[in-house]
């Protein structure tokens, strides 16, 4: 039961698109990713997707329109509605989800990563 | 599905310990709070809390310990562990928890909140 900060977690890794998770409760799991690029097409089937930005700023596709989410801003994909992420730049984004939530849903593929704990 | 600004939203409000609810997902609310002064002792049955400061600082008092929270960090508060929440100064905090978490837990009192949403 300590603070945790999430800029020095943040510092801990490099990669893009591979979500760490840095605390869980109720059975929902806190995650840190770096976004850069184009992400992959997908959703998930039995899970609602919390993304909120800590630094920088990315652009969420869905199927008939787009949104940029910045700093500061937070978005609520529900279950079963397609989404992909991009990012022209590095941002930091915080997730909020199921313990049960692998990153690329039902899309599966080679951006897939393991849950991995910081 | 559109994005929420943290700023925009803590604009709307001014009273202290009276969370609101900003978003929802998974059974879990997100909810907005400013803190000022001293709230009181509680803990919550079934539920874990998450806070996380988005502007200013405060003290999370336990039984046998304290901790400081600043802009950028969070805490994870499990069921069933009794803590109090003092700020000197106004604190801008983003909480989840479960939809059905109170905010005095089993203290009730006069700072028990209706849950409102924004």
């Amino acid at each position: 039961m300590q603070p945790v900060s999430l800029r020095e977690k943040f510092a801990q890794f490099q990669e893009h698109w591979s979500p760490k998770t840095v605390g869980e409760l109720n059975g929902q799991a806190v995650r840190l990713v770096k976004f850069q690029g184009e992400f992959v097409w997908h959703h998930h089937e039995d899970e609602d997707e919390m993304f909120l930005v800590v630094q920088g700023r990315f652009r969420m596709d869905f199927r008939d329109h787009a949104c940029w989410l910045s700093e500061g801003e937070f978005l609520i994909v529900p279950r079963g509605v397609e989404h992909r992420p991009v990012a022209d730049e590095e941002v930091h984004v915080l997730l909020f989800e199921p313990v049960t939530t692998i990153n690329t849903g039902n899309a599966g593929g080679d951006l897939t990563a393991p849950t991995t704990h910081l």
